[in-house]
């Protein structure tokens, strides 16, 4: 039996609650398709930060570094600014790790109610691949005339060619697998350097790639025909800023923040990809046992596709399916009464 | 009788047609309220650029500045790249003459038929005010080993004090004259400096205006907010590239990005105020006579109210609003089959 080591965060909130029903799930699709998943847990969070001064341990990368997959919840705790959750955590581990492909489907599932009026599942159906690595997410930058009326803030993005044309590349080889499709989402009417630059990049990727179909949207109206028209996207590429924001509102249109997953692969394998829910940690409802384990779950089968396991895969999102297509094993965010451990129950039987 | 000086640039494609048509419906609500506007005409638009080799002439704004307001069509035409009909016309006006107030209202109108389910006209009425001047829109920054792998380039976006300070405290004045909730867009836990520069500065307005209540989002989660929960907003600030998101996303909630309206607001008057639809200069149906007119309208109530005629501005407001009741006189966009004229003169008519 083939058997993979994966590297557990569970973190803040409801990353306790979610990450441990997951793990019940994957483990019965491991026990049905005759693969075996080792978890190594590191309770590595706002809460240990609020004790040690530390998200992580100094040599975190290097533990990390052996396991197959990484498997987080969520962090952020109220009190704990986000630059240090997550410029302590989650951004280093995403590009320690060259994880340059961040892929969240968003998909309409059985039992999530749109806010779309007269949309139905095969309306919404996409992915949005978001550079995950570099752009606007930076460090660069910096104040000048600190504390008196001049001040200012410079803050930099930067695009190099390696980093825009690997996302590229990875969205048309995932069209090809899909419906053939790629829409990117620019801004080169506004923003002068960049987005030019990802424009040209683009057009050459696309000369290369002659039977994926394109298009190309400012981000503004893109996010207005994500609204009026999702039926008109397949895969959507995207910078890592336009990408953090039409993957949340792709999971808004798609129902459900609660249901939303997504990867945060290095297609190279070079080192650990990491799957995590779109979804925080919610402190609101942390520690009732209510949270929905759906994105979770979801996430996982996403890990059990890379860990080259695609049946598996499958089999985990049909259990998604049929569960929620059931208002009794649905949780409070979508209606139902069911608690975290009882959808997670139910997903396992269902496999 | 107040006479007003108006510059004119109806621009491209679809502002030939709706701005004269909007011209028609604001001299009538003139008429009524006893003030004359003079229009003086400017051909500046892509089609002068291909004829002459640029968007406006080079004492462009010199010859806008006696002007009390400028109204705008749109500019843009399939072949003229847009940093050349942006930068070359829309933008340096926006910042030559300090309209750093984008004001942008969004509201759910009779007859136009919201993307969301179960929404009504109580639900979605808000106003986006974008900073307009400075952020991420910016020329700062370049390009380094061009045309080689090593290729990278470098954006700078530049958040000043004095920029975010008025944009924000136009927001909180705004607000306190609606219905006193502001609602900022941020993205601090991705964007390192700019930001939390941005919420600073909001902290310290939201103090200065205890009467006025606020809320704050990650844009990411704030544009899934506008889909699910457009009932929470009154006024929401932005930077230039998130207001830029925002207002489109917002008239696609409010169901038309034709019937869209924006200002670009000198709130201290040390120039003209420019006003114009939302919507761009769509060639595909330009010259047809089809395109809706209510946009540049409403655009052209906004610029009356900036006058000093806040009563022709309800009363153009409140035209639309019945002429949009009737199906006889909506444009195609809206399922009518009105023409562009026909809904002028009926608008005329209305007031
Ligand atoms: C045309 C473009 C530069 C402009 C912008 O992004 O500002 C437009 O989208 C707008 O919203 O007025
Ligand atoms: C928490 C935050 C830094 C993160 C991001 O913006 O990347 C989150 O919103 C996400 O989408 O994974």
């Amino acid at each position: 039996r083939t058997r993979h080591q994966i590297a557990v965060i569970p973190g803040d909130g409801i990353g306790r609650e979610v990450v441990p029903a997951a793990i019940s799930v994957l483990e019965a699709a491991g026990r049905r398709h005759g693969f075996e998943l080792a978890w190594k847990e590191y309770d590595w969070s706002c809460e240990r930060y609020a004790r040690t001064g530390q998200m992580m341990p100094e040599d975190g990368l290097d533990q990390l570094r052996p396991s197959d997959a990484i498997f987080l919840g969520a962090v952020g705790y109220p009190g704990v600014p986000d630059h240090v959750s997550l410029w302590g955590l989650l951004l280093p581990i995403r590009r320690g790790f060259a994880q340059y492909a961040c892929v969240r489907p968003l998909k309409l599932l059985p039992g999530v109610t749109t806010p779309l009026a007269g949309r139905a599942a095969k309306d919404i159906d996409l992915v949005v691949v978001r550079e995950n690595n570099e752009g606007e997410y930076s460090k660069m930058g910096g104040r000048i005339y600190e504390g008196t009326d001049d001040e200012l803030v410079i803050q930099e993005a930067v695009f190099t060619r390696r980093g825009v044309d690997r996302i590229l590349a990875y969205a048309f080889e995932l069209a090809g697998r899909r419906r053939g499709h790629v829409t990117s989402a620019t801004k080169s009417n506004g923003i002068f350097h960049s987005m030019p630059f990802w424009d040209e990049r683009f057009a050459l990727m696309a000369a290369r790639h002659p039977g994926v179909r394109t298009a190309q949207y400012h981000i503004d109206i893109l996010s207005a025909h994500f609204v009026q028209h999702p039926d008109w996207f397949d895969v959507v590429v995207a910078s890592n800023l336009f990408g953090d924001i039409l993957s949340d509102l792709g999971a808004a249109i798609a129902g459900s923040i609660g249901v939303a997953a997504s990867g945060n692969v290095n297609p190279e394998r070079t080192a650990p990809s990491m799957f995590e829910p779109t979804h925080g940690s919610a402190p609101d409802i942390a520690g009732k046992g209510i949270a929905n384990p759906v994105a979770q779950v979801w996430s996982g089968a996403m890990m059990l596709e890379h860990l080259g396991h695609p049946e598996a895969a499958r089999d985990v999102e049909r259990a998604i399916e049929a569960v929620l297509s059931d208002p009794a094993t649905r949780t409070r965010d979508l209606g139902g009464r069911a608690t975290t451990r009882e959808v997670a129950d139910a997903l396992a039987q269902a496999l």
